[in-house]
């Protein structure tokens, strides 16, 4: 990983000592272009549809300046009516409420505030207004903001504070030479009423975007992309016979998991706006996916690690004490590996997690107990074979890192068992025909060529299922 | 970690179990409130300071109402001018830079281009105009808004795009019905131009805060915290004699360090608008910054996999042999600590790194280099002296994992010589005393209570010191 980072920089360094020249690199980018833009849409066509519906809110508002009974109400101030919407308009449904309740909120409570400190300057005289209001406007200003600092407040009415200040000053110090303010105060208030709405209905009736489903999606996307990797990392690691091939670029989807957590932040604190929609209720636990989030990533920490020891070179030696520790690795990477995809198919279908996903877990717990069997009584055999420790290191490194691993994948299942059980978020019973795979699967399982690992994992399924089952049941 | 998640997790759930009804959390939120803003201002006191200067920028803009000359300009479109402050004033003076040159830059290209639409639809005839001006509008509003998910125009240009959109609507829309568009055009433009002038000046005079300050000092705690981490954990996971109380929660600085990759980045974007200030010309390496931070994360990721071993239950067999692996062990640990915290302080004065740091990071190196070779000597020896290899598995993982953070520790080194190496960053030199120290205070160290390791630290500092300030004068 990091002789990679060195290796990536060198190559940059490259790029840069072959300077096309200025022209040469405006070329590249025009031609370029359009090639990005297809990418773009592609990776999410969502984002198409997102810019068609913000152009139709905008067209939709502005027809307020067309129709002559619509102007005649409102005049010039439809223009505020055309800057909610450009501002508050978002990529998903939880964001363009969020941003819209915000703004109209505030705009309500600074309106009120602007105009009742404008009559009390009023009341004052002539030459204390302009002082009473800049007292308060600087108070307010100051106080507000230093309140955007508060980090729950930021992280859900920053906006909102923003346009109090706005709303507040624009109010109390126009009142200073509009004698006209209460209109003002109401055509603005009606003005952004009817821009947020505009916003909130283009973006909830057409093709919506809710946080909430990113947020699920993401999660379990994460658990599956760790999955994968771990599928994928005994075969890699230990360069099994017959797969010569380098598959390790395939392997880096995980890095992506590293710095996931503010996305998953700001998408719970959207979908927190938003309505029942699809298999979601108002006030789905949202917050335990962060739970279920930062445990994804602690493992995905130590998958990172895992990740640099493909890079670094190994000496297997070939005796048959370290074939059994290569293939009890190789058993929990991919038996947990294949245990968190089950457990990511689950949290994405909203199915309780069925026995396939514990029989996994059970098998890669299996396998890390018999190497921990296995090292208590090999180290008389290492000496013997001539074998140095040091040779065996990176082995017993990973292998420690696989039972970490496994541990997190026994966590992740915990934890998508406590989601099922909230009462009032509705997962499905596993279909029948998944639940009965597993097992059946396992038997026939071309992996299994550890006689005694089989043995094992028919003892164990029963036992352990049970009490994971009564962990989800508390 | 992992524990102590799901032990955190359950004491929450009993804090729920005794909810102290809404009345109750109130009163207590109502009481914490004060303290929390206290504690908000001494955790960094340019917060207070960010207010009043909001506070007073827009009372400052203010004035534009209540001086009558003033007034006369600019009319009711004066209110424009608080807004600007008010959106664009932002806490480092990077951020604050780049919202007012983007809005200014938007404003004044959307300006133009709304007043050639309408020019445009005016010759094309009474009916045909808000048609035309109603394609152009979609037209613009869809496209810009898809330009909007391009990450490098977002990092840099998000608001410039937004208030592109608004300008054009506003101008082109308003335009419509209001035929004294040019002069509308021209009062929004020079509003904004004041209400911008009026936010940098005000953060850029008055105590500024530079978000390049921010990055730099960043960079450099995350490596400190690294470095305290390392410091203490030798101690705490060999539980040294005479030092039986738990520092584990002081061990936890780091943990900030793993998710610091966004502001970082936002850090970087924002510092690249500021000018020459302090230490830092204009166009200082700020990208560079970012190689450093994604180092110091990788090497964070390794030491959380470290910090899990602290939880695990150690048995650590009391003999010589594993007697030197711990020493050797808490030799890497130290010394890659050190290391790391000279490295940091390096960086934070702008001081090329003194041979301190890379006789640390040699110190580090030669102490896994003999670990290596212990081990190549004692598989032997396990077996005679009956120690499992199960029991020292907890050790040689931390060990291989301390010797992957030292690694990292050399890249983080080659990475901050590389920084002082660009032309145009001014990196003072070592002072002579500061230099001199490293070698004096390891011979004297009271933690070198290992002979042969002295040895080999004597001997190797010179020839690897030589090595990597040829590395740094490439």
């Amino acid at each position: 990983m990091a002789s990679e980072a060195v290796r990536d920089q060198n190559n940059r360094n490259e790029g840069e000592n072959r300077d096309p020249g200025f022209c040469g690199k405006l070329m590249n980018k025009v031609v370029e272009f359009p090639r990005k833009l297809k990418k773009l849409g592609q990776d999410d066509p969502r984002r198409i549809v997102h810019s068609l519906k913000v152009g139709l809110a905008v067209l939709l508002v502005s027809l307020l300046y067309y129709f002559q009974p619509l102007y005649d109400g409102l005049g010039a101030t439809a223009m505020w009516a055309v800057l909610t919407v450009v501002v508050v308009f978002e990529f998903s449904v939880g964001a363009t409420l969020g941003r819209g309740l915000n703004r109209i909120l505030a705009t309500f409570l600074a309106g009120a505030l602007g105009f009742g400190v404008h009559h009390l300057a009023n009341l004052s005289g002539k030459t204390a207004h302009p002082i009473l209001i800049g007292v308060f406007v600087f108070l307010l200003a100051a106080s507000v903001t230093f309140l955007r600092f508060f980090p729950r407040l930021k992280a859900r009415y920053d906006y909102g504070l923003l346009i109090f200040i706005l709303t507040f000053c624009l109010i109390s110090v126009s009142g200073y030479r509009d004698e006209e303010i209460l209109e003002m105060a109401h055509k603005r208030v009606s003005t952004i009423l009817i821009g947020a709405f505009t916003a909130v209905f283009v973006c909830v009736l057409i093709c919506p975007v809710w946080a909430g489903d990113d947020l699920h999606n993401s999660v379990a996307n994460n658990i599956e992309k760790l999955g994968s990797f771990l599928e994928g990392f005994g075969d890699e690691y230990f360069k099994v016979a017959g797969n010569a091939e380098s598959n390790k670029a395939l392997l880096q989807g995980y890095s992506s998991v590293l710095n996931s957590k503010q996305s998953e932040e700001s998408q719970a604190n959207f979908a927190r706006w938003e309505p029942r929609h699809g298999k979601f209720r108002y006030r789905h636990p949202w917050k335990h996916y962060l739970k279920i989030g930062t445990l994804t990533r602690q493992c995905a920490y130590r998958i990172d690690t895992l990740n640099g020891y493909l890079n670094s070179e190994i000496q297997t030696p070939l005796n048959i004490q370290s074939n059994k520790v290569q293939e009890l690795c190789m058993k929990m990477s991919s038996e947990s590996g294949k245990a968190l995809k089950e457990l990511a198919w689950a949290l994405k279908t909203m199915t309780k997690p069925c026995s396939a996903a514990s029989c996994h877990i059970t098998k890669s717990r299996a396998a890390a107990n018999n190497l921990k069997s296995l090292l208590k009584t090999s180290a008389a055999l290492l000496g013997s074979q001539g074998i140095h420790l040091l040779d065996i290191v990176p082995a017993i490194t990973v292998a420690s890192l696989l039972s970490d691993v496994v541990s997190y994948a026994e966590q992740i299942e915990k934890s998508i068992h406590e989601l099922s059980s909230f009462s009032h978020v509705q997962f499905k019973s596993a279909e029948p025909t998944k639940a009965l795979q597993p097992c059946n699967s396992s038997a026939s399982s071309t992996n299994d060529n550890v006689p005694h690992l089989v043995i094992t994992i028919h003892k164990l399924p029963s036992q352990q299922e049970i009490g994971s089952k009564q962990g989800a049941a508390n």
